[in-house]
Order: C-alpha cells, then sequence, then structure tokens
C-alpha cells in the first residue's frame, strides 16, 4: 500500500509498503482523510526517534476486524465511518492505569504514528476496536479529522474545573491554540487568545473571542491591569511559559498544553508565593469532541489551509511547515 | 522594645526599637515564644530585602484591643493565648481574594515579618484581630509555635485530594519535610520521605514513615520499580524538583512547597506526556492546624533543636544554620 514514512527522521512516500498484519482484536481501517499535526513535524526532525508510518488524526471506514469474538461483538462498525483513539493500551489486570480506565497512560501503550504503531498517512491503518468511535452522519470526513486535536482540548476541561465566571487566556494562535479557543469558549468563559499573526488572531475575534498581540499582553503583565484565572501554553516556546506565569493571577491555573518545548529556565518562586497550577495536558476524550461537532457547536473549516492527494504527502508536508498555515489534510 | 531586627539583610538586636503604635482592628500581642524558620533564613540572606522585625512563627497573649467596636467584638480573646495568620489583607470591598476569602493572596496585603509588618522576635507584636486564633489549653507554648508551618502542611491538604490508598514522597528531611510527612500520614495515605542525614530520617522513621536516602531514590527512579502519586518537595533545590519530576507517576501530582529555589531548569515535555499537576503552595488554615495539637495526632517535641532567650536572638540565628539543626525556638 502507499504510505508516507519517517525512519527515525525525514520523510519518505512509499509505494509498496506492506498491508498491516492482522492482529486480534484490531480492526483494519481504509483512511479517508488524515490531519498533519505539530507532533508529525517534530517527528520529522527527530522526536521520538519514530521509525514507520506517521499520522495519528484521521477518519476512515472499518473494513475487517480481526478475531471471532471482536468481529462478533463489534459488527455494528463494519463498513462504518470511525476515529480512533490514539494510545493502544495493554488493557491487563495488572496494569495500574489501565484497570482505571487511563489507557493514555498505560505504560505498555503504543501510540499510533508517534510510538511503536503505524500510523493514519497510509492506505490503511489497524487500531484495536476499544479505540474506534462512530462518527455521525451530520459530521464530515474533514470535520472528523479534527476529533483527535479537538478531545486533547477537552482534556482541558476534564482536568480543570473552568468557571463560567472566568477568563481564560490562549497563548498562542496556531493550531492547538485555535481548537482551545473553541473549546474552551463552549464553558460560557470568557476567552482571550494571545498571538503574533494578525489573520490568525482574526479567525478567534469573528467568534467574539478577543485578541492581543503579544505586545499588548507583555504590556498587560507590566501594568498589571489584569489577571486570567487560567492559562492555556499552546506556543510550546520557554517564552510561552514565562508569559503564562505573569499572566496568571494567584491561586490560577497554568495548562501546558504543548511538548515541543525542550529545557526551559523557570523561576519557581512566583509558582509558589501565588500558588500556581501548573497542569500538564495530554490526549482527551473523544466523544465529547464528536458530539460538539455534531452538534456544530465548534466550527473547524476555517482551520483548513490546504488538501492534499496521499501522493502529494510529501509537498503537505512542505506546505505545512510555512508559516501562517493552519490544517493541512490529506485526502485517499 | 527589645527586637531582632533585619534591615534588607544581616541581623541586629535592638533594645530600644520603638514599641508598635496603635492601629484601629489590630490587637497588642505580648510574645511568649517564637521560632525560627527557613524563610527568616533567607531574609538575612537578602530575601524579600524586608527591612524591620523579623519572625512569624509565634504564639503571644492579647493585651490591647484597638478601636472601641473591635475591642467589644473581639473582646474574648483579651488576656489570652493566640496564635496568628501572618497574612494582613485589605479586605476591602474591591478586592477579588478578599471578597473570595483568600486574603492571603491579596494584592495589598502585609506579611508579618516577611512584607511590611514588623514581626514576632519582639516584645510585643501587632496583628489584624481576625487573624488571630485562640490557643486551646492543651497545647502548650511550644506546640502552638508550630500552628504556622503546620498550616502551611495543611494547605497541601486543602489544595489536593490526598486518597488513603495513595503513595506520597516527601523531599527532604528538614523542618519543612518533617512537618509535612506528619501531616500527610493523617489522611491514612503511605507517607515515605528522602533524605541525606541519618539521623533526621530516624525522626519520621520512628512514627512509621519509610525512608530512602537520596541515592536510593534515584536508584528507584532508574530501575522504574514504582512511582508515587503525590511528590512534596521540600528541599527548595533545583534537583529536588527534577526529583520529583522523575519520581512522580503519570498523571500524579508534584507539590512545591519552598519559596528558596531560584531560576532553575526544567524539562516541561515530561509534565506534559506524562500529565502532572505541579501546585505551587503556601500559607494554610490555623484551625485544622490547632486541631490536629489539640487531639494529640502530631507530635512537634522531637523537632525542637534548642531554646534561647531573645536576647540570645544572634546566637539562635547562628544555632538554627547550622547542618543538622530543626526547630530553634526564643522564649520571652
Ligand atoms: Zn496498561
Ligand atoms: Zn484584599
Amino acid at each position: 500500500m502507499r504510505a508516507l514514512i519517517s525512519r527515525g527522521n525525514g520523510l519518505s512516500l512509499e509505494r509498496d509498503y506492506p498491508e498491516p498484519t492482522p492482529v486480534h482484536g484490531e480492526a483494519l481501517i481504509r483512511v479517508l482523510q488524515a490531519g498533519i499535526c505539530n507532533t508529525d513535524l517534530e517527528i520529522i526532525r527527530g522526536y521520538m526517534s519514530f521509525h514507520g508510518v506517521l499520522g495519528h488524526e484521521f477518519v476512515g471506514v472499518v473494513e475487517v476486524i480481526y478475531g471471532a469474538e471482536p468481529a462478533q461483538q463489534y459488527r455494528h462498525l463494519l463498513g462504518k465511518r470511525v476515529v480512533g483513539d490514539i494510545n493502544a493500551a495493554c488493557r491487563r489486570p495488572d496494569c495500574y492505569y489501565c484497570q482505571r480506565g487511563i489507557f493514555s497512560q498505560c505504560p505498555r501503550r503504543t501510540t499510533l504514528g508517534i510510538v511503536n504503531r503505524d500510523g493514519a498517512f497510509a492506505d490503511h491503518v489497524l487500531l484495536p476496536v476499544e479505540n474506534l468511535h462512530l462518527v455521525p452522519d451530520n459530521v464530515s470526513d474533514e470535520e472528523a479529522v479534527f476529533v483527535e486535536p479537538l478531545a486533547a482540548n477537552f482534556e482541558i476541561m476534564e482536568q480543570v474545573h473552568i468557571r463560567p465566571t472566568e477568563w481564560v487566556v490562549v497563548l498562542g494562535d496556531g493550531k492547538m491554540g485555535q481548537l482551545a479557543a473553541r473549546v474552551l469558549a463552549l464553558s460560557g468563559c470568557e476567552v482571550s487568545m494571545v498571538g503574533k499573526h494578525e489573520e490568525k488572531l482574526a479567525l478567534v475575534e469573528q467568534r467574539g473571542i478577543s485578541t492581543y498581540r503579544l505586545e499588548e499582553a507583555e504590556q498587560m503583565v507590566e501594568e498589571g491591569t489584569r489577571r486570567a484565572d487560567i492559562v492555556v501554553e499552546c506556543t510550546g516556546s520557554e517564552q510561552g511559559l514565562a508569559l503564562a506565569l505573569r499572566l496568571v493571577r494567584p491561586r490560577g491555573t497554568v495548562v501546558l498544553k504543548s511538548t515541543v518545548a525542550d529545557k526551559s529556565i523557570l523561576h519557581l518562586a512566583p509558582i509558589v508565593v501565588d500558588e500556581i497550577r501548573v497542569q500538564g495536558s495530554r490526549c482527551g476524550p473523544f466523544e465529547p469532541a464528536l458530539r460538539a461537532l455534531s452538534q456544530k457547536l465548534i466550527d473547524v473549516q476555517p482551520l483548513i489551509s490546504a488538501r492534499y492527494p496521499l501522493d502529494g504527502g510529501l509537498e503537505a508536508f512542505e506546505h505545512a511547515q510555512q508559516r501562517g498555515i493552519l490544517k493541512v489534510l490529506m485526502r485517499l
């Protein structure tokens, strides 16, 4: 089959990559569309030293379920459109995380297109049947590709109680920040975005989200006019976290949403004196994301910058790395 | 009156320091005993650039309440032993924190012996009447001096839900770590302490708390045998936080208890990937600390290393800075 492959770093399009080997309890899915994520861009620069097929944001159709019992139990998925949780957990009785339903932290997990599991930039992909979620008919293929990153932002609301009367500031106007602002606004709270790119800030302004240029945010901190209850750090830069800690109010929360940042120099005393909570946040629940799309609460169309066929995968990645570009989709 | 004074840094004993000036709504307290805290040691090295009387852990007797109405309302305190919340808040109707009862974060607050308010290493000290708590008869003066640092450790339980089935690791065997381990053990959870000093570790071992030398903890991390649900960082060192982040399990919590640490280099990716919560923690509620002492749930006597008269204050500070020393008390 065709597949976009990383071998530790870089990227290549292969046309005769082997079809997935059947695994009991897993489903063979024909990929319809898949999206390029910042993590993919990091991986081709060497992050995670991943070897295999890239891609973890996808929608596809279930063609086969391997194993008699799983095939029987999950037969309602056959021929249907699905999205899939990217962490495939061990689900063993002796696993602390699996026994608590925290599959995304299973120490034996594989992760689609990131850790020891071929991803979705290919004609076919495998995932355990438990990982699959039916896509409602009124959610388009393009919308469904956003379920995984939307779920990651619903995770913030799973971790932190966001009150409708609070002020939440999203740092970063990129793909993650755009989705974070849209999801967080659902809680009824006031959301603001801090960013560098006029055209990206304009996208959320249309949705009633106030925006600040980076310099304006710095000035707000200097003047001490107002401090946020919650700051969501989506820039992945060292300066992002430092700004977050100065923007947040005492007893507030800083959510770290990006794995990109390397070692950072952090002044810890303010975290203690102001009693700040710094909360790491990664993957999240798919069902709330599917509900929000189905109920048309979140419009992801304006975030699509380009569409490519899988055969144009290398150009798609070139495009995704350009300044000002948001989501690049691949259609198979 | 006599007072131990810091003028930005260093320490001096003055014998004719002016008596406190009466303030409406504040109480004049005759100090009975006061304890030396690590923050005091930091202040005489220049932390906070504090000018005034040092000392914020104390017990004393209320001699005067200034203002007719407060004197009437709080007359039950007159002649009684009290301890006092160290943060004196503005309590104005337009203060976000005061209106929510979060007096320790009031931006206009003064802090006893730390920020713009003379402390308790003196014959007399002033505090707002609202800050005072009666000391039960069965709590000794020496025990009462520990209420403030004990309260700071009850704050951990105010911020984080500690389940009786969890494993909590306290990093640091000093004054703060000793109290943290004792308070946290009240939740029914398993508590371990990691430290460097045999004699300090022995103090908690007697109380059924398992201990690890620093090297043993490092080895446990290397081998990945077991990871803690909650790690309480009481060392105030850069290495302390780094070790905490490696000791804690995915989705676990690291509580930062010390303001000492300066800029630290921190690898942020693990916080996101493992979805760690890093929680800054400072002052806490006095009543639970008083209840715990009154109910004899916490034995602080073994933590007292030495007792000095106020006239020996400079020697007391010398003593408190020596290796292996825990709490040094001053008796007036
Ligand atoms: Zn597992
Ligand atoms: Zn206030």
